[in-house]
């Protein structure tokens, strides 16, 4: 690629930048910390949008959409919540312009404020739990299993395209049950559907865990999450679920008739995940050669490239690349054939090599003779002849094998960036010099785990799902500890 | 059904909100002018979603997505725009809220003051159109075909649940040309698709035209339409696709170099449709007996329900029945089997009924050896009994049936409300007694158009798109007139 795009070696953070601007997947708008998602990057957030959400129906979930704007008022009902989330928010004070009386544009009209202030929805689960007063009674009215697809709004200080914008797309479950029981196994029954979409579909490979209290959701009581590890060794929080208990129904007095005949607060949770995500396939998988996407969430999962001398070629070359693009897409394959004859087959080589596309064919007057075509694949750089015959499905073999060795690839990254640390020394060494997962030894304090943070950057990542116990003393205060737990420096 | 149901006849817009409540699809939220979209309601609106977003990419288009918040500057930039935008929109003044400090709750924090205020977007054009600066240089970069899914709020003052509120979801097209022909032609491509889809999917019949300036989009040079009768004998505008010349090009600054190495600015294109559409779709079809649903559109086009009267018989019905729901699934249609034993049948009769179900199909004992179903049309109210035998293809007919006897009935409602009015007096007559489309002859100026509207509420919805010159008198100043063109009162 041309000389002014960063290794991973050089500066990651200016690779991950030059990528994402790159392989045209999102810029920095006129507005401060807000992207504009591009067609390509929206494309990924698209597939990912269409997996999950068939997920989420398949487990009983229905969409449905609630209010951008929350009464201030709403905000303070629930204590946490409000301290977790007001430092942070959009405010609308007022509802018109008008010309300025002084000059030209425009200026607020001070006659048009509102009465009370609205927030951007940072999370909605004050609006819903306002809402779902109204739907529940009996304990037939439950579960409720609502999903939104929305925009949020979180006034970041530092922000970065995808993985930490002021404003972001993302999807947000919210539940209510009549008893703890089910709530605790939604949380978990979610917990698993955002693991298996990250497995199966991101190729990247995550623990699955249980947030000490200091990391914990503004309002939760038990915050699940998924933590994959990038390849700085940093790692990502790539999804949440979260176990309300009954928080936001006393807070919004939803209460509900048991079977019993009893009046109780209904039990709630809420799970999301964002355009986070596209941020997290970037840096798992790209190289030094750009953008390496996994072929389930390709927007074009193989590219055509007909090679030619002159006109006669061009036509020839081309009415087979368009006869073999056609039979691929009947087989559900999104291919595209790039036949302009403004650029040369080596720009396009190095354009969709950069765009991470997953396969890409050549085919030149010779193959057309003998029936072959050749075929590059982005996750290898590896270049084979294969015969025309049964093209499709070798094609969909290949591309189920780079699916599975992306995904093979992060986890033998991840097991050898993986580490257990006995002492201080140990710990700040392996951060420094190695990054990765740290299973280490805690004391189970917020105090401990805050200054562990404030003299390394390092958090605890989670509480792995059933983690063995075994007893040790914690790396920092050599208090006695129960079990270990994963730090890592995080996005 | 119940007796606190309006009928048409009584009160017809007391019927609208008792269908969008009583039916599950919306209701409204604590936040002035803002509905809450419930699971059903939703449902209707993905279903509009995936068919509207497949015929998009059918004709090129990307999607993509630009931010929420438009810099007030960018507001005044054009002209037209501003002025007819300002008055609406809701305001972002500050970023942070903190503790009151005399006492419960929170408040606005004076010190995170927004430098330059952000407005909520009421359509995307300017924000979008700062971005297109950076995305074309050359003709090369044209043409842009993107579209976009999102929420935006225009502060309107009297609001009604899906037809006009504060905040409503739709997809604004934006695209870019090299020339005035190519936009004018993506202006009316735009405007054949959303016809299609209102005709096809939604049932309803549209005049397409062209707005008169009065009507115009803030900013455009031609605004195109698609306008549907209601049953009240109201017009509805159901979609727009604006030919918007070079003003934001002019505005923003956006230029390219030509094929003849010429600088020139860019032309323009946008294009929406919204929730309104579900509005639409409700009052055009519904009945006294509750919700219509074209089966296109219906998030569930088949109910079935089990007749029983003890154990036995119920899972002897419930069997079979079950088969039945697994046959027509594999087919592609979307099924419910409704087997509570909570609710009796005659409920679960009415439920579907008002909820607006295209086909029930009750079965019972006797069908089971029968090998028989009953199927009752939720839009003639008739019921038949069917062999079993080959029950989804007759399903799948029965569906085609309903889609098309809708249409047609709209068709025919339109045609018996279409008027020509000659006279002042006759206009009056037809506007206060009939309702509905009335072709009249207009002076062509906007002091007429304006006058009429102030003395009857009619306006002029469209002139149609290949209306016959025919020379006439102006029905309000008696002036001379080409054509003549469409008035009706409107939603």
């Amino acid at each position: 690629m041309a000389k002014d795009f960063s290794t991973r070696e050089e500066n990651y953070s200016k690779w991950y930048n030059d990528i994402v601007q790159r392989a045209d997947l999102a810029e920095n708008s006129a507005v401060r910390g807000c992207m504009v998602i591009k067609p390509y990057g929206y494309a990924i957030w698209e597939r990912m949008q269409s997996a999950l959400d068939k997920m989420f129906k398949d487990t009983g979930h229905s969409n449905a959409y609630f209010p951008i704007f929350i009464p201030k008022s709403f905000f303070s009902k629930e204590a946490d919540h409000v301290e977790g989330f007001a430092k942070e928010c959009a405010v609308v004070t007022h509802y018109r312009l008008k010309n300025d009386p002084d000059g030209k544009g425009v200026v607020v009209d001070d006659t048009a404020k509102l009465e009370e202030e609205l927030i951007i929805r940072p999370t909605s689960e004050t609006i819903i739990w306002d809402t779902y007063r109204n739907w529940v009674q009996s304990y037939r009215d439950l579960p409720i299993l609502v999903n939104q697809w929305a925009n949020v709004v979180r006034w970041e200080m530092r922000t970065r395209m995808f993985l930490r914008t002021a404003e972001f797309l993302w999807q947000e479950g919210h539940t209510a049950h009549a008893t703890k029981e089910e709530a605790i196994e939604e949380t978990h029954k979610m917990l698993d559907v955002y693991a298996d979409f990250a497995e199966n579909y991101m190729a990247i490979p995550v623990l699955k865990g249980v947030k000490s209290e200091n990391e914990r959701f503004a309002g939760a009581l038990d915050t699940y999450c998924i933590e994959a590890l990038m390849q700085d060794g940093k790692a990502l929080q790539a999804g949440t679920s979260h176990f309300l208990g009954q928080n936001f129904a006393r807070a919004f007095d939803v209460k509900f008739t048991s079977k019993e005949g009893k009046l109780e607060y209904v039990w709630a949770t809420s799970w999301g995940v964002s355009t986070r995500l596209v941020g997290a396939v970037i840096m798992a998988h790209s190289d030094d050669n750009g953008l390496v996407l996994p072929p389930k969430l390709a927007p074009i999962q193989v590219v055509i490239v007909p090679i030619y001398k002159n006109e006669k070629q061009y036509r020839m070359v081309c009415e087979k690349a368009d006869e073999i693009r056609i039979a691929m897409q009947n087989k559900g394959l999104r291919v595209k054939l790039d036949d302009r004859d403004t650029h040369k087959p080596g720009w396009k080589f190095n354009e969709y090599e950069f765009k991470g596309v997953p396969l890409r064919i050549a085919i030149g007057p010779r193959d057309v003779e003998n029936d072959t075509v050749e075929i590059a694949r982005r996750d290898t750089l590896e270049k084979s002849v294969y015969q025309q015959q049964d093209l499709p499905n070798k094609v969909e073999h290949l591309l189920e094998a780079i699916q599975d060795n992306l995904f093979q690839k992060a986890l033998n990254f991840r097991d050898a960036k993986t580490f257990y640390a006995d002492t201080w020394e140990e710990f700040n060494e392996i951060l420094d010099e190695k990054g990765g997962f740290i299973y280490a030894h805690w004391d189970g304090t917020a105090e401990t785990e805050q200054k562990i943070k404030e003299e390394t950057k390092a958090t605890i990542r989670c509480i792995p799902l059933g983690n063995k116990k075994q007893e040790g003393k914690c790396i920092y205060s050599g208090k006695a500890s129960a079990q270990r737990v994963i730090f890592a420096r995080a996005y």
